[in-house]
């Protein structure tokens, strides 16, 4: 059945409007009496049948609801070194595929791309649209939320309290990422910061200890991209809790 | 220091031709009496000092010889079922640096991409220049070796004796992927079969299970793009087996 994400959601319907609408109706080309799913971001999946499509809405009757487990249980976000474009868009389209929590999109000393005011409103807004996108198509019923472009300064309060960081970096030859996470509670969120193409310099790796207690773990001997290694590290904490 | 693969390796010296001798002289600018490391894909690498620069080779004189630790110790291999250009190519580089001993590409039912006779082989030399380039830059000393474009009945014999099959299958609801790793004995290799975009016909799963023994896992409750899933499970194995 096809998924679709809720415009308006009443109590014994939810309409369709916009992208979603047109899709249905363009490119599906379904017609009254066609069953599909909705969602609302709520955690809650709902099934309707289409009773009525109008030039800018479709009207689906709600005739079951469900609260379907397919969220991760422990909340990972990513905290990404700002990366060139289509690196950024990837590793949010697959961190949403995975199961991230969110994303936050952090300027650090050896990020190539700057952005600054609205260039970079915009920019969230297609990442969201990505991490839109991604969330129907893995059917996920909560989409991630991409962050404002932010600052090292700003990290402490965009996260939840309790939140349990991980930094990633090649110059740790010890600590294990596996071996780190058996310190962590599930019941906390895990963030995890990923640098940008060159990596982190080795004074952020130290604010990041001090400021946000954050702990640095080796994602082994070989050399990883950026985009890889921020797939692989937020792969191996959701798998590490159960989650994939 | 940079990283050159090594045309002809001598007891005293390395040579490096082609693209490798053209990178090191017009892009590096490297000169006589610089330090450069080669590798031979045997394992070992070489520390050199340049000796002389001519029209078509470097030659380099070993000063020292070193086995590094950076290859996974576990043997993983990737069979992945053709999809389009872009995502082959992506799985091939992330999977090289994650550290996949191989790929083999896998002619399937939903195969949208058909590969047959000169265009297949062209596709797989470009396929391997992007595995090569992949283990240059995450340091690895083997690179991993993209096989003949396959059909199902090739597989036994592609792959060493005693080799243990994965399937990601999203129709599989029970068995993780981590639980069915207890079971396997990672002194033999493992394959996970990948299916194309829109994955395995329910056929080729059990076609895999009967005739090459696979067990199938599920990655979880989210949908993953079949590229998501490739460099998921690589990484969940590689993470179990400590080498991640």
């Amino acid at each position: 059945m096809n998924r679709f994400k809720i415009t308006e959601l009443g109590k014994n319907a939810f309409w369709l409007r916009g992208t979603e609408r047109d899709h249905l109706v363009r490119v599906l080309r379904l017609t009254p009496g066609d069953k599909v799913l909705g969602y609302d971001n709520s955690g809650m999946e709902y099934t309707g049948v289409i009773l009525k499509i109008e030039d800018k809405s479709v009207t689906c009757r709600i005739i079951s609801s469900d609260h379907p487990d397919v969220e991760a249980h422990t909340s990972v976000f990513l905290v990404a070194g700002l990366s060139k474009g289509e690196k950024m868009e990837w590793v949010i389209q697959k961190g949403t595929e995975l199961g991230m929590q969110g994303l936050l999109p952090l300027r650090t000393q050896r990020s190539v791309m700057q952005l600054e005011g609205s260039k970079a409103l915009d920019r969230v807004a297609r990442w969201q649209k990505i991490a839109s996108e991604a969330s129907k198509q893995s059917h996920r019923v909560r989409e991630p939320q991409i962050g404002e472009v932010c600052d090292w300064r700003d990290l402490p309060e965009k996260l939840p309290a309790g939140t349990q960081w991980l930094i990633p970096y090649e110059e740790e030859r010890t600590q294990r990422l596996a071996s780190a996470l058996n310190d962590f509670d599930p019941e906390y969120p895990i963030a995890i910061l990923i640098g940008p193409e060159g990596g982190f310099e080795a004074a952020e790796v130290v604010r990041a200890r001090e400021e946000l207690g954050a702990r640095s773990v080796s994602l082994g001997p070989r050399i990883l991209r950026a985009e890889t290694a921020a797939l692989a590290a937020l792969t191996l904490v959701l798998g590490y809790f159960g989650d994939i």
